[in-house]
């Protein structure tokens, strides 16, 4: 795993949920670099997210503090002052402006962060710089997530070789405009401010918003990219050559993350890929594709390895997009299920390939060109234990 | 039990989707009635919902057949033809105009009718009118429902007693513009075609298009209000006065049959009310409670007993509507857990409450003044038992 030069990374326990973990996390890069972010679009937004909201009009950035184990999210008035008072006590023992230091929270809604215990373990961790891996970052961002999420990939600008890492933590409370998601990429490639915004949000549109687990929206979504440009090279501008080269290495970055957060949904067992294609629009093509992915009824039968076809055929129909069913061909993995919006007799076949652990669902609705894709997971016992049992 | 004067019941069985249970059942009126229906929004329209949505433009009817077990959806022209023929052979058997009967159909997608053995038990569903109660028909048309649904209710018109009966089945696919819900309401009262189609569409809206179990909406969705008018009033109209006492009970008895709906959601082991206040416009109070109703967190949460009221504020703040969570007020039953946006300390007590089989969780935006009232039950593993073996 290759990791951009000039970041530093730290951990710390400080018991916010409870003892025993690494609950906090620090991302540090030498010098100070550009940084994009894409935040929740929830009418709520948590006390980190509000600051990080207004501190990324700067543009700049040096340092990213972590904690999960609690949102922050519905604290109010408290929860501002003690997000920022966690950015000034862990900037001033790290030397730099507080305006340069962004925070993130991950965890449970409605309760004031146990400032009492977090605050002493600050000291550790501004004194651990270095000694953590970015992928020890990615373990103590977890929250009911299964597996710490971390991808890099390289990048060839004007003779050096760059890279782009990130690492993200879902679970969860996954839908599009974002998830309960906190996604952090880091590049030592020097790409401009506005060159940079542009490709993080264009990167999160292909891949953070194009996924859900239950569809429920957080408060807390926070996606940041760091660009510090210690590779050296001449900035990237959106009209740069590398431009596309960039773009092109980032989205692969974010869709791998964004992945890994599906296969990963709390208690699923199956990836779910879900592609509308042959649609006049491409909001036609995508409303269709959340409707597919957000029933219940679709990822129970997933589930269940019931190749259910008439559930998809359903949701297309109340998504909201003028659909005739007479003209649609349906697909699980490479069996045509439906042909021309009736059934094709292909029950045995289809079954065995919903064994598969990740199953592509296709509609091809034969009114147009667009297309769109969706990812999700199948819906399962094991999230409702999760989730019934999540704050006991 | 009262049961409005004139209509007689059958109910036969034809193995449709297993043998061993009555799963074709018939309604009949002695005389013409005047017929009200509404129907799914969605763009898949099963086979007799589009026969049905043809034939209550003349607004007259005398018989309702009904079968459970296999939807008719999603089997293009043979779906329809089916349809015909059942409605043809039924009416020559009962000496009726096909034009007269109506047919409903509620279970698996995409398959058609088992024409076979539906054929042969329609001479005994003609023979055995007047030996089956209506209470009958209600266990005909069940499908994972696991109670029959009947309700029924007294007016007073002009010295006469009148009654409005109504059944229904649910269970699953349940989203507002109705759910795979069948019902159907009888009345001997008279009622004037517009009248009765004005009080039904009212009626549906404040009730079966108020309710959400998985956020679903079925393909088969049927409501049938017939009036033949056996008590001998003169035919109430719009304007007449005992037409708000009728609407009344019919709202009663859509509301209570709605009720059951939710009550026996699958896997259901609670009713819960939402019910959001305070809000600018009905909309956003129906938007901010469907959203609420909907998420799958939130009815996790409920089914665990746990007090997680961060769920609810988070799916108003995705809802769509503009909202200041520094204003919002939230209950379970009457215990009043965030107050101005903040935890209010009541988890003890919020918790004790959610003990109980019938939850109300009020928001109060502060907002405004309309208000609206969405029911939906909780969500649990046996859901999923249900949904992911449902057609093996």
């Amino acid at each position: 795993m290759n990791i951009p030069k000039g970041f530093l990374f730290s951990t710390a326990e400080a018991a916010i949920k409870k003892p025993g973990r690494r609950d906090l996390a620090l991302i540090v890069s030498e010098v100070e670099a550009n940084v994009a972010g894409a935040f929740t679009k929830n009418a709520v937004k948590a006390a980190p997210v509000r600051l990080c909201m207004r501190k990324i009009k700067t543009g700049k950035g040096r340092a990213i503090i972590v904690n999960s184990g609690n949102a922050n999210a519905c604290t109010g008035k408290q929860g501002l002052r003690d997000a920022e008072k966690i950015i000034s006590n862990l900037s001033e023992r790290i030397r730099i402006s507080p305006s340069l230091a962004y925070s993130c929270s991950t965890g449970v809604i409605g309760t004031p962060l146990p400032m009492e215990r977090i605050a002493p373990a600050l000291g550790p961790l501004a004194d651990g710089i270095g000694r953590a891996s970015f992928a020890d970052v990615a373990k103590a961002i977890m929250t009911t997530d299964t597996f710490p999420k971390i991808v890099s990939a390289s990048v060839r600008i004007a003779g050096k070789t760059g890279t782009i890492a990130g690492i993200c933590k879902g679970a969860g409370m996954i839908a599009p405009n974002m998830a309960t998601m906190l996604c952090f990429i880091l590049t030592d490639i020097a790409v401009e401010r506005k060159a940079l915004s542009y490709a993080l949000k264009d990167s999160v549109e292909k891949s953070f918003n194009r996924i859900t687990i239950d569809g429920d929206m957080s408060t807390n979504d926070t996606a940041l990219l760091m660009a510090n440009g210690m590779l050296g090279n001449a900035p990237i501008a959106r009209n740069s050559k590398h431009f596309g080269a960039f773009s092109k290495a980032l989205d692969e970055v974010s869709y791998a993350l964004s992945k890994l957060v599906v296969k990963d949904g709390e208690g699923a067992t199956k990836l779910i890929e879900v592609v509308v294609r042959g649609a006049k629009s491409d909001a036609h093509a995508r409303k269709a594709a959340f409707a597919i992915a957000n029933s219940s009824l679709v990822k129970t039968a997933i589930y269940g390895n019931d190749a259910n076809w008439g559930r998809i055929i359903c949701a297309v129909g109340y998504s909201g997009i003028p659909f005739r069913e007479e003209k649609a061909d349906i697909f699980f993995n490479r069996v045509k299920v439906v042909k021309k919006g009736l059934a094709n007799n292909k029950d045995k076949e289809a079954t065995a390939a919903l064994r598969s652990k990740e199953i592509t669902i296709t509609v091809d609705l034969h009114e147009g060109k667009s297309a769109a894709k969706v990812l999700t997971c199948d819906l399962t016992e094991e999230y409702i234990r999760i989730n019934a049992e999540y704050r006991t």
